[in-house]
């Protein structure tokens, strides 16, 4: 295929890059921040309302569209795209994370890894060459290789063998790849230790990707390991070739990390987030719930130019958000979608003007991350919810 | 205020009638469904979308809003309109229909009703001249009268003194409504009692309101006795005032009642249906959750113009709507609505045209209406769905 990552500035005082992918689906400018749309829908939104927030690509979960409705049942409706009439590109994950995380895993080998359904307890073996039919008869513009993703907190050497497995499976997943027009990007591993992700970049880039995931980290790692370990990574990574960092998503972070060098991001976060009634806005997360916004008359973020804001009052959602009404999960996640879009697109503009260490600084001067307790309070209340759909997200 | 209703056409082979609602919030034609959006929300649903899919005027609940957020709080952000921006008309409900059926009613005099909140329990005393109180806040462009709706089933001395009530109570209403630009309609009485019917609606004309609902219908009687009752009051009030047939809703009602002279309805049976699955379709309703739609290539309904039949496959509405996706409510709501706001056009146009017997003849031969025990099992399902938001409705 074509060439799939143009590199249009790059920032003299920090790593930052401004790009653009080019997929058959159309041109999407980097940094990129991916929506997640797990089983095939960015969960509230529709298509419109995905295009008029400014996303680019999309993520879908190969996880989940292979236990429901089924692979075949999505070839059969005309591909991912056309099923979820999204004519943009997309990104889908190998299925690994997932069978992991949500799926009952029972058994892994070199050969694959078997898991229980977390639908209907049903057994499934999934193999690296598996996971490259599956994304190649959804008709993804980008695809993943599968790999193995310990939880943090495991030991050296469960990582190390866990990274060899990865890179085996990644020259199977190579191997077994024929789709056009289909990127298939390779999966850096090797947890926390800074040795291992040094092997495994150098063994991925050495396979030669059109680009390069980093796996394994916002796994529950304190800030600075993870940033560290982002150096180490990014440092041994081609600068021609785009660099995915999976699974991050915070404000704060995506800031950050664009400085250390990563073009792509995707997270559940700002969805999720916004279902359960925490808003974005340039000083912090909000809790729209909250006494304060009930006679707001102001849209939650004064300025801000997303739908929600620019048609309705902070206590209109206040309102729909306690009385639990679709609409206002629709629009809070409308709203901190928009929110991050227009970040990435300052973020990016401020990399072509050459100022965007001011902006970075400026912007994590005046951004007050959730802390520790409260972001654990989230999760709590979010696991809490995954019981009881439809707030719950994979 | 100038004239509410202009006739623009009778049928002269049923008592079928188009005309114009002429609101300070602009003209809506008649026969007309409105959608119900009890929170100041029509479940699901933006007022960009309601504008889309040719919403005239909705509905709104006083109950509700005057429990949540309060009337107060809705005119400190700047009334209904403003609240929910939509800035088309609306009609708001006195409340008392929600006072007998959802709030835990603790006592009724002439004075007024006393009742508990179903949200918190607190107690509240609602009488006409606070039901005209609050309408005038919310700033609807059509009030209703507070009305005493006793259940199907209550004998005659119940219902005539329900009625006798009611009555006493529309004079009070009347007498405390000062809204210029809003119109206050009377509501006739008289459950299935054609004594007590004929007597209401005499009761009511004398009041000489610009409107006349029809309550104590469609709740639970059988249709044969809705119909007749319907004839036996329609026949009562003046021809050049709108009549608006009050909780009715499914496709085959609208069309035999408008053949009966009814203008104006509201239900929240097509979005309650949506949000469970069942959609409508020139043939009778469909479920979407049905297998078979698995592998549907085409819309739900062919031919339909709604947003979701143009964007998506049945095929992937099945697959939203068994993965309780949030997208899912918003799509069969929008295409329930729609059906309903075209079968509402076609009524209009076929009476302008003097085809509207023909019409209803075609439409209710293939029409096939829900058998009553899956009505029953879906008013079950639904009742069940309350103990779990969000897919009640109030």
């Amino acid at each position: 295929m074509s060439q799939l990552f143009e590199l249009v500035k790059s920032c003299t005082q920090t790593k930052a890059r401004a790009g653009t992918l080019v997929t058959s689906h159309g041109s999407v400018p980097t940094p990129l921040f991916m929506p997640v749309g797990s089983q095939g829908t960015v969960k509230a939104l529709a298509p419109d309302d995905l295009r008029a927030l400014g996303a680019g690509m999309v993520l879908a979960n190969t996880y989940h569209l292979y236990l429901r409705p089924g692979i075949e049942t999505v070839r059969k409706l005309g591909g991912l795209h056309r099923f979820m009439s999204w004519d943009g590109p997309i990104l889908t994950d190998s299925g690994g994370f997932q069978v992991f995380s949500m799926g009952h895993l029972r058994r892994i080998s070199d050969e694959g890894a078997l898991f229980r359904s977390h639908i209907d307890g049903s057994e499934h073996f999934l193999t690296p060459e598996l996971a490259i039919e599956l994304q190649e008869q959804l008709g993804a513009d980008i695809a993943m290789v599968l790999d193995e993703c310990p939880p943090y907190g495991d030991d050296f050497h469960a990582m190390r063998r866990a990274m060899e497995r990865t890179h085996n499976w990644a020259q199977r997943c190579q191997k077994g790849h024929r789709r056009e027009g289909q990127a298939l990007f390779g999966i850096v591993q090797g947890g926390i230790y800074a040795e291992l992700r040094r092997q495994s970049a150098s063994f991925m880039t050495s396979l030669d990707f059109p680009g390069y995931g980093i796996g394994g980290l916002s796994l529950g790692e304190p800030k600075e390991l993870m940033h560290s370990v982002l150096d180490e990574t990014v440092a041994l990574l081609p600068e021609d070739r785009p660099r995915y960092l999976m699974g991050v998503g915070s404000p704060e972070d995506l800031v950050a990390c664009v400085a250390q060098g990563i073009d792509m991001f995707d997270s559940a976060l700002p969805t999720r987030l916004g279902r359960n009634g925490a808003v974005f806005s340039e000083t912090g997360r909000l809790d729209i719930g909250n006494a304060r916004f009930k006679e707001e008359p102001g849209p939650i973020e004064p300025g801000c130019d997303c739908y929600a804001c620019r048609t309705f009052s902070a206590g209109y959602l206040h309102h729909l958000f306690r009385c639990q009404e679709l609409l206002s999960y629709r629009l809070t996640t409308i709203h901190n979608l928009r929110f991050t879009m227009r970040l990435m697109a300052r973020i990016r503009q401020s990399i072509l003007d050459g100022t965007f260490a001011e902006f970075r600084d400026a912007f994590l001067k005046r951004y007050q991350p959730t802390d520790a307790d409260v972001r654990a309070e989230q999760k709590r209340k979010w696991l809490e919810s995954r019981r009881g759909k439809p707030i719950a997200e994979g």
